[in-house]
């Protein structure tokens, strides 16, 4: 039998609640391959986790099973979901974690977890990762039909989630920080294309970081400025990123999330 | 051949003592699948460890192998030991970190790692993760036999460790705090039958925590209450949890493992 | 067919940098087993990461591909390279963070990854743990011929680094700190060897720490001494450690990497 990947990601830390998780998973399918995404979402923050689901997920296997549990409204009415894409599955709640990454994939099924047989038996009011999403992923890796596990469900029914565009205007690009990374690199929500198109061949940019005026070299290697100055780069996500060579940036400029970045043309 | 599970439990944090005895267990058996449980315990913490393990040893696969490096007497006269229970096989050092859960999966054998042919050639005073727990793993789980690893021990030879239960009395229920979890959720010794019997029906409930007093709701799910805001739940332990919904309750509540928790009924 | 081993080694903590490269690596080559050695080396510490790959490769299974992401010139012109040696094969920047493992395990060939065919289409200025490093792991453990892969390298050509070896003169052992781990525990470059040689049957040692003098006891167990008490141990590395029983060294005594620790014989 061909041996299927199972991925987790979660705001949980490396915690036994974790652990567990494999460990449900392993007791329905001892076959399933389970990887770690990262557990280090910050906690509750749905947003940052779509983002780092969007960026990732197309990096894995056709056929992953992704399984995401960031999860504020565990206990309450919010439903829990699968997601059947052209080349993934997605099993999550329906707090639109998942939304930006299914619609990039293409949805072509959505069910509720309703049915009780595929779940563990007692499912406690905290801790759904346990009790619903790692067995609903473990016997989905078996081969079960989406179908046996609930009913359909329409993608206008499901939560979305978007993230803000850039707007470009008087001569300016409008964005913000989208995701500050564990090294304090901020990633904007400025794309290559718009730096290309509009920045072409410049070397500095003038810009405004959380209301603060700053001009900055675009370089092609974080190497290319001293160690501890601030430089601009496109990163891995292929944004526009503002960082410190060795530093972090974050603190350097004390921003945080949605902050304005703000860019002269 | 059927790969065994190898599940670790330590206090070493992401750190290269894990990843060698992943080395080392993988150059004994490389089919042997390993699987993390935690690797933050609290340094040191026999008792948090012994309840992590309690409460995650189970929902593992029947046939895994537990090998448990908290080990603060590492190269003292402290025994390294062998349980083979009804279900499962527990590896770890003799200080109580496997006794509430062997006792609770059923004990069949106790051995005392005596046999040089299976542990590692040099064996460190600081390091039996590596030298000693990981090769046993590995041999363990290429099917050795366990009476060819060293002498039998009697139970009653074992170190023990119980967990304190909570007393009824005067129309109250003294507990204490077992666990205080990653979020800062408080666990309790207070399993939800006490709830159930002694407080049932109730939506709030008078509650004495580290001698100062409070009352709080008992609800279904953390988002019953507003963001910020104190709660009671029956948590995935199945015990009585303090938490403070998207926040900290141990900050909150500037408490500690072991303090007093006195419910009114 | 045989499953190969891929062991990673990086400065990225637990990120999604590490589980992109998962999925990477799992994308070319889904019967690759993937094993962590720790994410947790201090951010663009060649040293603390040459010294931590030294003290872990040889636990490994012979034929064990490690990729090794501590990369600091990323984007740069610095070199990517591929070491086939005796046992291993190593992967990662020519920044000196593979040198003293190579030597160890014995050079045999190396590679510049130079084949655009082996490495993701789009290479991002930041992130090669992605775009070349994990796919030329994934490849190589599928038997691509390592001469496929680039132009051959001299070992005269490549960037090297060695750990300060002790002086002894004048009755004296100067060493230095190599490495402080998790716990705070302080590995110096004395080793085993030397203490035995130097100071066989003492059980007090006299050393000046970071230009501040002490004796402390050289024990077989951290156990020896009360907890928070200092000791001096020969550890898992089969160095000289200062230790503080269940305590943090570095803290207790105020030292960093490459400060000096001077014995009186």
């Amino acid at each position: 039998m061909k041996r299927k990947i199972i991925a987790l990601l979660t705001d949980f830390g490396d915690t036994h609640y974790v652990g567990i998780m494999r460990g449900v998973i392993l007791s329905i399918n001892p076959n399933a391959i389970i990887v770690d995404i990262t557990h280090n979402i910050s906690r509750h923050n749905i947003a940052e986790a779509a983002f780092i689901l969007l960026n990732t997920y197309k990096y894995f296997p056709a056929k992953t099973i992704f399984v995401i549990v960031i999860d504020p409204g565990v206990g309450s009415s919010r439903k829990a979901i699968i997601v059947k894409c052209k080349r993934y599955i997605f099993i999550g709640p329906d707090n639109g974690v998942l939304y930006p990454s299914i619609i990039e994939d293409g949805v072509e099924d959505i069910y509720i977890i309703a049915n009780r047989k595929y779940v563990l038996e007692n499912i406690s009011q905290t801790f759904h990762g346990r009790d619903i999403f790692a067995p609903i992923a473990g016997y989905i890796s078996k081969g079960i039909k989406l179908s046996d596990l609930g009913p359909k469900l329409n993608l206008s029914e499901i939560v979305k989630i978007t993230f803000n565009k850039p707007i470009i205007r008087d001569k300016k690009i409008i964005g913000e920080i989208l995701y500050i990374d564990g090294f304090g690199n901020i990633v904007t929500n400025i794309d290559a294309n718009i730096i290309k198109k509009l920045c072409m061949g410049r070397r500095k940019i003038s810009l405004e970081i959380a209301e603060h005026k700053y001009v900055l070299p675009l370089v092609k290697s974080y190497s290319n400025v001293d160690r501890g100055k601030p430089l601009l780069i496109i990163d891995s996500f292929n944004m526009l990123e503002i960082a410190i060579n060795g530093g972090d940036a974050s603190k350097y400029f004390s921003v945080k999330n949605g902050d304005k970045i703000i860019i002269e043309i």
